[in-house]
């Protein structure tokens, strides 16, 4: 039962930076969003992999792996259309 | 060494949602911030939160708290100011 709400917690904290994604490419419009944010969430994202890969956690390395590629296109589209 | 990695990237995803709250909160700027991310993701941290507790981790609920309340803050100005 624990297993399951974390991977259902990972699948939910994992997908849910893809409307963030979609919305972002659709609409440019960044100015809510805040760099900060995004530098250091993208950096933390880069460190969970790295823990992932380190500890052996495929749960951990693969919503990681997700959510880094969809937070670095928003912190992109944040620098190129500030 | 993968214990630091691993609580350094906590600290970072964490309070990466500090700057996005503190900006939402002086702008009331919501516009290019995803309704649906922040739903998907307070319902996510409120699964992590509960993980952490059933499973007895103290970085995880910790962590997971933190986040809760910053990202359900920006949910409610998203909500609020549409």
């Amino acid at each position: 039962m624990t297993t399951i709400i974390g991977l259902v917690a990972a699948f939910c904290t994992t997908i849910s930076f893809l409307p963030q994604a979609i919305k972002t490419i659709q609409t440019k419009d960044t100015s809510g969003i805040s760099l900060s944010m995004y530098s250091l969430f993208t950096f933390g994202t880069i460190l969970w992999f790295t823990y992932g890969i380190m500890s052996n956690s495929v749960p951990v390395y693969l919503a990681n792996g997700i959510t880094l590629i969809l937070a670095l296109i928003i912190l992109i589209y944040k620098v190129r259309y500030k």
